[in-house]
């Protein structure tokens, strides 16, 4: 299985990855707090919804015969026999021909009744309402399981939950609902000259940028980051971080070791405690990406450089965490843009390159691999296939949005 | 100040909401934490960054001088006089002319070097290293200062943070960042037709499903829900949910009081209690919203209708949390679509039309106003101005996505 030092194309990767991706595992949250989580099982209504047949106004319930071509000039007389209370049916009203009860919005149509006119065209004069336009049968009412009916599916697996959706749950009955548990990430950071962001670095030093931003990501990715600080690039050490962290996690991402050097013994390291699956990727940025396992649990080795991790992260990883999400439709926002300059490429590997947006404009921002501004300045990311020699000035492109 | 029964212009209610807003307040946060929060402060870079110079490869440390004219036929002969290792410069090492020096992805160049020459266009002879390609003065380094200067502005306030900020806020030194606290958002559901999600119906009464869509949606929009459940119709009920969600709460928001009734009770206890400054807003559905001040905090009357009330939480109620918020761009997805047919509308009025997306077109999803399905089957809301008769087929639209 090992494949050392052989870079393979993105597709593969991903399907070596994907083949290693841990079950989904379902748990329950209420439904106030499932906004943007993956449904895990199907739901239904449990009862019609409505439950009874509703006035959608405030007005009378009638019999729309009755009202047959009435108008402001002869409007049709009829008697208000009752008053609708809200969430209170009275069992005992029942509209005969010429009667007509008030009903506020939402509240319980009559026996007997149709319709309801709105109040805007009725005129009451004492126990008589005057009704000054003609209702139609079914006018204004919000009929029994018009909504949902009993046992219909509402929601099917796999949706990812919106706010809009955590009320339709909870008109179906669910307080709770079973989703996808978020996975639990370890974040390890490696390299000698890594400093956390509250010290000032040294000379020769930099600080850690990937934890922080792979933390964030995840974070709003639906996943639990869990950050293990920053290891030296010693086998020691790194041996020591992923036997605390592998039964911890349910996948453990490295990140740093730029040098060749270190990158050996990432993958050594994880090969002495595991396999090596994948080491090397026809990606730019990101070609020393590792894949591993230990325990069963996904090991990544991201490269060191922000923006190349973060390119790994979207390309690689992210596929393994739709697959233990369950996710149908990934989580990624993007705008279609056309771009104002040519970008070239190199046959053979996918490559993401940084781009700014400008209404649908889009211009690349080509700099040194190792600049942060780039990703701030940039507005997201253009991905140009393996198969393609760049990309032409006009064309119109997907913008991955950061 | 009291406007009562006018309906107003969606624009009027939405100065006099802002003119409501309680002003932001900051928190700190982690960075690890901070990414979709809103940035209150400038943040600038702490120091150089890098803070020196930087190879962005494994190769050899060179002076370009001594690589003039290099090829494969007639390599240049450099003397190897030591290798770099990371976060360790060796502050005695300096390059005199025909020597170099190894040097790993990330390690500091050392004094006397401008240039790195990739390791693959290289060749060790014991001491000896044939470079067999010239390398131009600056290639492979990143140089002090090039990605960020020491005061140089990296973020302006009012930025929504992303992960990838997160990630080079840490490189600028911040552990933590100054951004705008959570607004605390009351939910008080009213109504005496409503039951929660565990209760089933019984006759006349339906679920209350604002409360999870407003809650889930506050959640996400980076506010904190706080439910108060379901309030009877009663005066007194009212006054004591308000009393005591008022002084725990910035920001309270009642929905609810679909019939004239419930509605007059509402704007009745708010003005009791403070005043009403909406009561009618002319907006397709959603006009009979109410916008008011208890104790100097905003307080909202939505409609019961959960599509309604998503429409006034959009149109009204999020400028006033953009405020509360300092964000400069509002957090909405939208998609630019090509309506499939005419929407009609009625010019007065601002109108809001749940609307299904396939690809980049957009069909209008017309139905009764209390139906929940449509808010599942959507895919958005397209906007028709006030001052429009409706939008004709073929003309393009932004739709605002669920």
């Amino acid at each position: 299985m090992s494949r050392f030092f052989s870079v393979i194309p993105v597709a593969d990767a991903v399907t070596i990855v994907l083949g290693i991706a841990p079950q989904p595992v379902t748990e329950m949250v209420p439904v106030e707090s499932a906004s943007c989580r993956i449904l895990a099982t199907g739901v239904m209504a449990d009862s019609d919804i409505p439950g009874f047949d509703r006035s959608v106004v405030d007005g009378y319930a009638v019999r729309a015969a009755d009202t047959a071509g009435a108008g402001d000039a002869i409007p049709a007389l009829l008697t208000c026999t009752g008053r609708i209370s809200m969430g209170q049916p009275d069992g005992t009203l029942s509209l005969i021909p010429g009667t007509c009860a008030y009903i506020p919005t939402g509240g319980v149509l009559p026996a007997g009744a149709d319709a309801v006119v709105m109040v805007e065209y009725t005129e009451e004069a004492g126990e008589t309402v005057l009704v000054k336009k003609p209702a139609a049968c079914g006018e204004n009412v919000l009929l029994r399981d018009e909504d949902f009916k009993k046992g219909e599916t509402v929601f099917s697996p796999g949706r990812r939950l919106s706010p809009q959706d955590a009320g339709v749950l909870a008109a179906c009955g669910c307080g709770a609902v079973a989703v996808a548990r978020k996975p639990v990430v370890g974040i390890i950071s490696t390299g000698n000259e890594l400093v956390p962001a509250t010290v000032v670095p040294g000379p020769g030093q930099v600080r850690d940028a990937n934890a922080p931003m792979l933390a964030a990501y995840l974070a709003d990715y639906g996943c639990i980051p869990k950050v293990y600080g920053i290891v030296r690039d010693e086998k020691e050490a790194f041996e020591a971080v992923l036997k605390k962290a592998v039964p911890e996690c349910d996948v453990v991402i490295l990140s740093g070791g730029s040098s060749k050097d270190d990158r050996d013994m990432t993958a050594g390291t994880i090969a002495a405690m595991g396999a090596v699956l994948v080491h090397g990727i026809a990606i730019a940025p990101g070609k020393p990406t590792i894949v591993g396992r230990i325990e069963g649990k996904p090991v990544f080795g991201l490269p060191g450089h922000p923006a190349s991790a973060f390119v790994v992260l979207i390309a690689i990883v992210r596929p393994l965490l739709d697959r233990m999400l369950s996710v149908r439709m990934p989580l990624q926002r993007t705008k279609q843009a056309t771009l104002s300059v040519n970008i070239p490429s190199q046959r053979g590997r996918e490559e993401y390159v940084r781009v700014l947006l400008d209404g649908s404009v889009a211009t690349p921002l080509f700099g040194k691999s190792g600049l942060l501004n780039t990703l701030v300045r940039s507005s997201g990311l253009v991905r140009i296939p393996a198969g393609a020699e760049g990309l032409e000035q006009g064309c119109e492109v997907e913008v991955i949005l950061w």
